[in-house]
This record gives C-alpha cells, structure tokens and sequence, in this order.
C-alpha cells in the first residue's frame, strides 16, 4: 500500500480504503483531527489554486469575521518574522509546489496610510507596481500589492525572485460585514500573502508545478 | 451553517464540525462511502489541476494497471457518445471550472495506426496539430493530442471552442509496467480525456476559473 500512503501523515487507521475521500465532508480520521490541523498532503493533481476573488471574499472576509472555513487552509504567521525561503515549513498545506499561503496580523501604520516595516532579518519586501484591485460580482471588495524580497538593508537591497501578492479588504467590504455581523465585529486586522519564487511561475501545465514523484 | 454546507452533497454527519478535513487519510463519513465515489465538492479555492505528467504517469498508468487511486477523481465513459456540453453531467468532480478529466476506453483501430472514429450524434472530435510528449524524469510516457469539436459532418463541420486533450500511454511505459506487473496485466485500453471550452481559458487567476458564489 506504500503508494496509497499520503506523504506527510501515518496511514490511514483504515489502510484498506482503497479511495480515501478529500471530501470537505468527510468525518476527520483520529489520525486526523479538524482541530489540530495538521499539514495535508492533496492527492495527486489536486492543488489549492485560489482566484484573487476566492482569496479576498472567502478566506480573507471570513478570517477577520471569525467566521469558519470549510478547510482551515491558510495558517497565520508574523510573515515579517521569517526570511521566505523559512516560511515554506509554515505552510499549513505541505506542496512541492513552491507557493504559500499565510495570514499575517496587519501593521496598525498600515490603516493611516503609514508606510509598513517590511522588514526580515535578513532583508526587506519592497512594494512594485500598483494596488491592483479585486472584484466580486462589480464592486471593489480587497486590493492585490505586490512586493519582491530584497537582501540587505535599503537602500543597498539586493532584489531576490521572492514575490509576495499581499491581499487586503477594502473598508467599503469590512463596512458590509460589520454592518451584517452579530457580537464578534469584524476588524482589518488581518492581509493575506501569497509567497513564491519566480522561477517557479509557468504555464499551469509547465514547471509552476513541483514534477511528480511516483512515491506519491 | 449555509456556508459550511457543501455544494452538492447533504450536510456532514456531524454538522459542528468547523474545519472538515480534506486529508486523503480522513475515513470516510457514512454520507460519502468510498466506495460510492460521489460527486466531490472541494473547499473554495482547491482545484484539480493536474499536470501532464500527473495525468500520465499516476492517473492513466494506474488506470490500465488496475492500481488504485488516492482518491477515484475522474469517471470512465465512452465519451464519444456525449456531446462535450453534455460531459459535464458525467464528470465525478463537480466544479464550475469548466473543464472535465475522463477515461475512454480506446478505439481498437487505434492500435494499429488506423483513424480513431470520433464521431458524436451531432459532430465530430478533429485532430489538431501533432501530437506532444508528455515527460517524466527524461522519459517520454505519453502522448498528448489536441482535438477540437466540429458540429456537423466532415467535411463541412463547423468548428466550435470545445477542445479535448486526449493523453494516452506510450508503448514503452506499458512495457515497464508489464514487466512489474502481477497477475493483472495492463492493457492499453483507455486514454486520458481533458475537455474544456476555449472561453474559459485564461490566466490561473483570471476567467478560466469560474467566479465565487458566496453560497459557498
């Protein structure tokens, strides 16, 4: 059954199960508990590939309304604590594809129009290009900033192929919810950042995907 | 708990549960049986999205070799007996996405270098191009061939944007598969079917992904 086992978690308790199902309505395995959370490994050809609209309307509404996933995907991390290249070992769902998803606390400055500290220790991630904004149905619901990791400390940066696409709601959205929410009111208290390295983007079917491993 | 409810299947047995777990370990819940392989409705932003190499070398060569999958993701129909439009009702994932994986059961005259009839009770499934090499590791294990559908008869069939990319083994491959093989020896009996309609072809975060329904 050495094919049949996921990659990061013990065989399933039933071994025998020959289609193990990843349905979100599965009942979690002990092995597995929803609570704990625990790294996933997709079968092969399943990937989390999210739109800017499923990122911004779903995980990034629902995060700051406390609102719960159907799958907790994305794990929260101080994404200015870690270099990228460490961040990948965060990543709530283990890929070889090398693009992560993480949900960061956002810098109070942000809100009043303050430039952030994006700075790592060994680096900092410097905004490129426009806000870019993302739609749901015809309204502006977040904006998509893109940043690239340089080392070093500014304005000396070395420009790296680390690119981050940070996630934000607009406050016309979070206005939506608080209107619509019950005791828990949703704060911005949260951007959601999409981190990959350059070489790694392609056509769907070329190298952006990890090659497959036949251990899988 | 609308939003925790999955598309196209009843409410999880145990409805509290916030975060049901996609893990392929996870045992399956009376409500979706292994065995039953239900239509699947993944948690926002998780696609099936498989390379060619994926497609080959793990769900096509598993196919013929009678060798189990992590999860049962693609139907087997006869798929020149359905319109391309009509395919979609047959697909076992259920997605918006418009874009469906199929095994077919070869045409015989395949084998020795005759004309597949790809005829359908309205049009016809036309060769476009040569046919591609489908890599793993440095070896060439498939082929991939690009259709597109004409309504009508050849000649005069009109050409439509529904676009099949049919993956079959190579030789070789089966060959390598023969020679490990146990008792059930692999045959070359099915390709590898990929439909979609051209429209919906665009950047990973662009329209080919179908828009956010809150709902879900």
């Amino acid at each position: 059954m050495g094919h049949e086992e996921p990659l990061l978690l013990p065989p399933p308790p039933s071994a025998t199960t020959i289609n193990p199902s990843p349905l979100t309505v599965s009942v979690p395995s002990p092995s597995a508990s929803a609570s704990a959370a625990p790294p996933t490994s997709l079968a092969p050809g399943f990937r989390f590939h999210p739109t800017d609209e499923e990122l911004v309307i779903y995980y990034l509404k629902r995060k700051v309304s406390g609102k719960p996933f159907r799958f907790d995907a994305i794990a929260e991390v101080d994404i200015y604590k870690s270099e990228p290249w460490d961040l990948f070992d965060k990543s709530r769902l283990k890929t070889r594809d090398q693009e992560w998803y993480f949900f960061s606390a956002l810098d109070k400055k942000y809100g009043n129009g303050g430039r952030m500290n994006r700075a790592t220790l060994q680096g900092y991630w410097k905004a490129t290009g426009n806000d870019r904004p993302v739609k749901h149905d015809l309204r502006t619901v977040g904006l998509k900033k893109t940043l690239v990791f340089h080392s070093g400390r500014a304005p000396d940066g070395k420009r790296t192929k680390w690119v981050m696409h940070e996630y934000r709601l607009v406050e016309e959205e979070l206005e939506r919810e608080r209107a619509g929410a019950g005791p828990s009111q949703p704060q911005e208290a949260f951007v959601l950042c999409r981190v990959f390295h350059k070489n790694n983007i392609g056509p769907p079917n070329g190298q952006r995907y990890a090659p497959f491993v036949e251990e899988e």
